[in-house]
């Protein structure tokens, strides 16, 4: 029995992840989202989540009927490891590499197991996440080696081939703003302004050209940047 | 600076993992434990832990001092997650393969990177489990193999150099007993038979001579058919 064509993609609302559901809609026959709701920014993602699965359908009309269920994991576990067990020591060693003290390392390892495990027993052998390397800002877990060591384990462990998408992975801030318009044109180019969010804080804010945010938190500054780049080659 | 010699132990309560606690504390300068809270029979499990932690150490006079914090984390995400998204073909699938519908599989993956997540923000890089490939029952997340690239994996995700002990991986039941006894002598066999939970229900049941249980499901057979081994073998 060949394996189904059917995708299940990590989706947080934000910019990158929409684009990764847009890429998978428009290759997979059927496509499932799953989101993990660990405290962080969750109103906003929760809200900008639906409103995208709402929409996204009507801007890429030749993927009619493959938007599958979407499912939300509590892993509030994660939130309340980052607030307990960091002793002393660690905690200025965190500091000084840079990395904040709510770090929880490996967390997209988290995220790709409890996705494959849901994904097992929905017969989905294929993930899709936004992982980039490019932006790679001092997070292990985003790079391409690790997550082809991911996709090794949870087939060692779960006796089935996992495939590990992360059509990102080599494409800089303003490449992805291209795959996007590529994928769906104007349209959808415009439900990732109107509709993501990318900010580290978890309000709305403005709306700038392109998108809602603080505008100069990181995430903001590389999501306007990228923005800004890909527009003036147009 | 050369790493600390301590380890983490996943530490259910259970004939293994005591019997890996008494290991690691016999290897390594400190010794902390770690469980995980998913509703499976909770209250026992959480009971054996804190009064074996208690009393080891008192079986173990040359590991004074040794024994560190204990951590408990709450996944019940998995006891939700193995009650729902499971569509109807695979239950009947799952059946026929003989795994139980509540089966979450690559369970130990979740362990192992939770375990890890925890470790490092604690400077704990050697983790400690007693997976068994010999009474390999179904379980690919169990194998040698897997747990090799799990170590792999949470080494490239959290940028650390992780090692994973499996000091049960190839023995018999009755040599993780034969094991118990090098380790402690008859007060540590004492202990184990006594304080340690296996059985499925999540009940004590009877005391017999390889330790309580209802006597009847395969981990009490398992449990019961690897100490009359042992003992026939002294």
């Amino acid at each position: 029995m060949s394996r189904p064509s059917n995708a299940l993609v990590l989706f947080s609302g934000g910019q990158d992840s929409t684009t990764c559901l847009a890429w998978a809609l428009t290759r997979f026959a059927r496509v499932e989202t799953i989101g993990f709701d660990y405290g962080q920014r969750h109103s906003v993602e929760m809200t900008c989540r639906r409103r995208i699965r709402d929409k996204i359908v009507g801007v890429l009309p030749q993927t009619k009927d493959r938007l599958g269920e979407d499912h939300v994991l509590d892993l509030s576990v994660l939130g309340e490891m980052s607030e307990t067990a960091l002793t002393r020591d660690r905690e200025i060693e965190l500091g000084r590499s840079g990395l904040p003290s709510t770090f929880v390392p490996g967390r997209n390892i988290v995220f790709f197991t409890f996705a494959a495990a849901l994904a097992y027993r929905r017969q989905i052998f294929d993930l899709v996440g936004g992982m980039c390397e490019t932006d790679y800002s001092g997070y292990p877990d985003c790079r391409d080696e690790t997550i082809k060591s991911v996709a090794e384990t949870l087939s060692l462990g779960m006796d089935e081939r996992f495939h590990i998408h992360t059509p990102l992975m080599w494409l800089s801030k303003s490449e992805s703003w291209s795959l996007a318009y590529e994928l769906g044109g104007e349209a959808l180019i415009e439900l990732i302004v109107e509709e993501t969010h990318t900010c580290y804080l978890g309000e709305r804010g403005t709306r700038h050209v392109w998108g809602y945010g603080c505008g100069l938190c990181p995430a903001c500054d590389l999501r306007a940047k990228g923005y800004n780049v890909y527009t003036s080659t147009l």
